[in-house]
């Protein structure tokens, strides 16, 4: 006797669900099960948004950020302000900022950081683009966004030093650390918690 | 200015993400995201997987089991044992049931269980189906095998009666209920505890 295994389709479907980031199989057999239940209009709907993905999506050529159209919307924004440029490691990183709603500037996506054992060298990022839209810009500050990683410290510190010896009058700074607001002293790790007194701040009057 | 938000189709996609069950709205931000990052090849392929579901997947006229042939390979198979048929509420609970490999018979898929809040009542399930299939089975057992919920326990009490009523001289069955192997009497809710105390076993010698 055969034990009953998944039907060819639904095996793929599984397999290819299991393989995106935080969907174990058992989410993955949950989900394509689920999905095979949908009405045909909604799974050629979701087909057609997924295929579609590689002939829509473009990178912004300035400043490298998934766009419908280049340029995008940010470096096309006359109202942005064009002294000031944050640098960041991923897409995502781009819309995390823009839903604080505090900033007003220019993105600069790198593409990921600086990681050697994976071959990810400075050619691997967007760096060269950087520098050339630096040559023709109003920036005088640039936020070094990187992620508080050992990957992301690697990365802000080469920046730091390649601009530097660019000698181009740009301010350089780093989004500040400490404990996250509605933070507890008691769960915060130690590295978190030793940059939080080191750059203690006077308290508002 | 306007806020950066997502490409269009990259919002599409969120939101179907979205939908599906156990993924919030910050995980199908994330699984969009890594989406655009793969190769055409991957994302067209996902594409054709998806939309090719409503043509490929079909119920087993017997069962009710999803497959890609009818009848499908459990109702082919010679070597089941056919006098044994479980009644379940998904076929997902199927392939579970499979996977403990201490089941041989056959199988009915119910596809859901009573809920006239949900305006499901009997002939929404495929128990006229399964009627029909016993009037010329081999079938001497029946385990009732929805699941020990509300809706699960008054589908199988609802079944119990229709099968009864009808007098076919086929015994019915229910899986035991207990504590899980594993499982903590601290943590056991109060109803498995209670089942576990009034169905207690003699020890093995």
């Amino acid at each position: 006797m055969k034990r009953l295994a998944h039907p060819p389709v639904l095996e793929k479907l599984v397999l290819e669900l299991g393989r995106l980031p935080g969907i174990g199989p058992k989410s993955a057999t949950a989900l394509a099960y689920h999905l095979v239940g949908q009405s045909t209009e909604r799974l050629k709907g979701l087909a057609e948004t997924i295929g579609s993905l590689p002939d829509r999506i473009i990178s912004c050529a300035t400043c490298g950020m998934l766009t419908e159209q280049d340029p995008c919307t940010v470096c096309e924004d006359g109202s942005r302000d064009r002294t000031i440029l944050c640098v960041v490691e991923k897409p995502l990183d781009v819309l995390s900022i823009e839903r604080t709603g505090t900033y007003s500037g220019l993105y600069h996506v790198l593409g990921g950081v600086l990681s050697p054992l994976d071959g990810v060298g400075p050619s691997q990022l967007r760096i060269r683009e950087m520098l050339e839209r630096l040559k023709s810009s109003d920036v005088t500050e640039i936020i070094i966004a990187t992620n508080p990683s050992v990957e992301g410290e690697a990365t802000a510190n080469y920046l730091r030093e390649t601009l530097n010896n660019l000698d181009l009058g740009i301010e350089l700074t780093r989004f500040a650390r400490g404990l996250p607001i509605g933070g507890e002293l008691t769960y915060a790790d130690e590295d978190t918690l030793a940059v939080a007194i080191q750059s203690r701040k006077a308290m508002d009057e």
